[in-house]
């Protein structure tokens, strides 16, 4: 394209972005520079992409495609989908493998280090440093996700969708932040997360898994209220839209333990086949989520259960989720929903090693793992299946980042229109890479990754520098080409790594730039678990430890 | 099985071998740990395999299967055959992965540490140890594989094959140590390996990648002999059995550069596709070898390829790679062998890090590359292909030496009775895993890996024990499990570490304890090229240099 005609467009990009209310969504700076190049490639994808979704529409009567979200806990990238990597680590997940030969694997799908990030990622379309979500907590916190995010079921909803959610969901631990009030007519989950249902339990006490948290004399303990007991944070809460919360796991006076997290994890499976067939009665298309809580476990007590090869906590426990999801696709066919079913099933970030090799996962391709920026923090497994719509064992190497989920499933329900134009969303639209599967017409070739609230490191294209730290010169920062160096141990030449600081020192200097205008804010606070009618007294005298703790610095 | 019977067999194992001139096989001695446990199942297995073979040649015209042999060099594992893999390197090998989806993965295949071993072991069956064959020269050494030994080659010719090779070799530069005087009826190969054809030629020296080898000023040089100069060195060199041999590829005065590397590999290529065609046309079974210099390469002066998004030197040359054996599985296929030919196809050891990442491959799945004895060193891509025999698409993850191909192929071949029983042969009888699809009828479960003459890690299961130094004590010695740690880093606890300790320190002794019975012998000497009919006269003086040089501590 000429230059003459590449800086009409960017004037009216200009231009149209003078409007103070203009209902176009608010991208990152990036995006822009990306638009200016492909504006009329896109506009014509665009067009083809419209035509694509509509031919579904009218062969499923006139509704847009369900969509089910299945988004499992710290998988590394190649653990997934990949027999001769399963045969590496010594098991077995034959209903996944099917399932991803059915489906298109998004080769460089990043998440964020964690697991909430994560997940806010993906219901926001948004970083989740915008609004202070970026870290992970493992106890009571006080704080969660604000109601005034417009999350990806709220969108949904708006297009007329039923939603509902069943599993893992952490991302706060007060009523505003939960599911059922953030956009899903029905929910089940966990409050917290697996720490709390696998580590802090008594089986793992007494396993040692939980050295120096409860296994010990606590003669010299002054500080009742510092370490956690999982029995007296809430379990899992169960409610409607605007109906009552109750938790549903534990009564008063009860302990948690290794069977009532199995309880627990099969009450999950067995509410998500539920659900799927009382969507599935409904006229109306619907949007399930089935965030498992397995493979993570940590201890082996009382149980028996698939053994592997490799007979790893969390590997035996991936051998049975993939019974599990096998269950749910074969229900997904019974009930005659494959065809008209968006699926993504993908792992939510990298392994946790602080467990290995207990947990019989180890980083496999990249280096690191859960809450590193490198690479094996954030690439993970990813698969999206929608027969004759996306292509079937296929292959998509462009860039995609988690909340980019946001937008391109808003966009396949036809719900692009209730995504919020008033804030900045970092979720792009990659229907027509997806739909086309063609890796020229993806929409992002970069992403910018936080560690909690700070940006770590930026990858564009296959290359990918750590950022530098304050008082670090960019031009000797480490610089890494990808594909020749999967594992980020040789930075390449200097004369290059000189360019490539200073250019990714400015895509961060534009990402900064971008917030005076769309500014960071915090995560909602308020008082754990108020709202759920059926509180136990130990957890009623947890929260109000946890209020004494939080108001003594204000003294 | 009763312990009594155990014994039994172990008592009539023990009387066979008290003959002084039995006729089995003489294996190391955990295979007959294996045998006191398995001796009932093998039989039986051993009958079946036999009626498999029986049933193929009735159906091949009495006639055993051809055999081909792709051995690759610097490959590692993950490199070959798995897409995502492709994917997360950035390029393609389309023909390769066709060809691994009619194929056996053999995913616990393992070679030895580097080039020269991995050869010596599939072409002797034993440990290249046991003649002095472990180590990789890069320069004139005169010594190399003795002509006592007994090649798969000289196994297969007794059985009536014709037998040919193309490409490299590397198992020395005296004359008795070449394919055509090691039972193969013709032979072109390179005399030494790439490192002197793509690093010490004049264009790597341009490019800098022979920093200090050639490029400097010589003022302050007493010893003109000490850095090599690949253009005085042999390159190519060709013959008959018996017959002459010649030197193909210089003329006396010509310098080695990128261009004549390229020609050389394209004149491989060629002449292994030609070759191919004159064995179909003959009556008799045919042993052919194919093993390719590249993807090996180390400039881009004057030359254009094939580029992959990945860009490096041995990656665009994999691409390259990929076509050549595109274009021989096709022409297997045109010349109607596809169905009785057994087609191998795999690495010789991992990747060579010390040129990553210019070479665009660095360790994906293992630890360390070529030279190492980490998972990476020694664990390669594996396939072998034999349509209605050998399951397609499959994997088989018992544990399979590079020697086991030797005893393996020749009992396809019907060739078993050629094997010598008065050495010691390491590789053991896999036939029937491979024909049966069954990793419990694999006959290997350990693999003492050694760096060139010195044990230094054994794997037994999937455990594997990096073995003790001098003065070292075995219990606290590094202990892996590699299921669940691919990349050896996280040592097993103390408890299980100190019994693998003492039992591997046990397999260590058996296997030494062995050797009193079947000692370790040294390779062939000799003078270099001699036997070569038209040796240069540059070549000539470095043979001179040589000699003066070898016979310098004899003085």
């Amino acid at each position: 394209m000429k230059f003459s005609r590449l800086l009409l467009i960017f004037a009216g990009f200009a231009a149209s972005h003078a409007h103070a209310q203009d209902e176009t969504i608010k991208h990152d700076a990036e995006f822009y520079i990306l638009q200016a190049q492909h504006a009329e490639q896109w506009a014509r994808d665009d067009a083809a992409v419209d035509k694509a979704l509509a031919g579904f529409r009218e062969g499923n009567g006139g509704n847009p495609p369900n969509i089910v979200s299945v988004l499992i806990d710290d998988m590394g990238f190649g653990d997934m989908g990949i027999p001769e990597l399963n045969a590496v680590r010594g098991y077995e997940t034959p209903n996944i493998n099917v399932f991803s030969d059915q489906a298109m694997r998004m080769v460089r799908m990043y998440t964020e280090p964690s697991c909430t990030p994560t997940r806010v990622a993906q219901m926001t379309g948004r970083l989740p440093v915008r609004m202070g979500m970026g870290d992970t907590t493992v106890d009571i916190a006080g704080f969660g996700l604000p109601g005034e995010e417009v999350t990806l079921a709220e969108v949904l909803k708006e297009a007329g969708y039923a939603t509902s959610h069943v599993g893992k969901w952490h991302m706060g631990d007060i009523a505003e932040s939960w599911a059922m009030n953030q956009g899903f007519d029905y929910a089940q989950h966990a409050v917290h997360q697996q720490g709390q249902l696998t580590i802090f339990n008594d089986d793992a006490i007494r396993e040692q898994v939980s050295v120096a948290i409860r296994d010990y004399d606590d003669k010299y303990t002054l500080d009742g209220w510092f370490r956690p007991d999982s029995a007296a944070m809430m379990t899992v809460i169960e409610g409607e839209t605007g109906g009552p919360i109750r938790e549903i796991r534990m009564e008063a006076g009860e302990r948690w333990n290794a069977a009532k997290y199995d309880e627990m994890n099969q009450a999950f499976q067995d509410k998500t086949l539920a659900e799927l067939e009382r969507l599935a009665m409904q006229q109306q298309p619907f949007f399930l989520q089935y965030w498992p809580m397995i493979p993570l476990d940590n201890t082996r007590a009382g149980r028996d259960g698939p053994k592997s090869a490799n007979g790893g906590l969390y590997v035996d426990k991936m051998q049975l989720l993939d019974q599990w999801l096998g269950e749910l696709f074969a229900r997904i066919d019974e009930l005659g929903l494959a065809e008209n079913t968006v699926v993504v099933v993908m792992g939510d970030n990298g392994h946790f090693t602080k467990y290995a090799p207990q947990s019989g996962f180890t980083p496999l391709i990249y280096a690191g793992g859960k809450g590193d920026t490198t690479e094996g923090g954030v690439r993970v497994d990813a698969f999206i299946r929608w027969p004759g719509m996306i292509e079937a064992d296929g292959l998509l190497n462009s860039i995609i980042h988690v909340s980019d989920l946001y937008t391109t499933l808003s966009r396949f329900a036809g719900a692009e229109q209730y995504i919020p134009t008033d804030r900045l969303v970092d979720g792009v639209d990659q229907s027509a890479a997806l739909l086309f599967a063609d890796e020229s017409k993806g929409r992002r070739d970069h992403v910018i990754i936080y560690s909690v609230a700070k940006p770590e490191a930026i990858v564009k294209d296959q290359l990918k520098l750590k950022l530098p730290g304050p008082g670090e010169n960019a031009i000797v920062a480490k610089f890494f080409d990808l594909y020749r160096d999967t594992r980020e141990e040789y930075s390449v030449s200097t004369e290059v790594g000189a360019w490539g600081g200073q250019e990714f020192v400015r895509i961060l200097g534009r990402h900064m730039a971008r917030k005076e205008k769309f500014p960071d804010t915090q995560p909602a606070f308020g008082v754990p678990y108020e709202g759920v009618e059926n509180i136990r007294p130990e957890t009623q005298q947890a929260v109000e430890a946890f209020l004494i703790k939080r108001a003594s610095s204000q003294q």
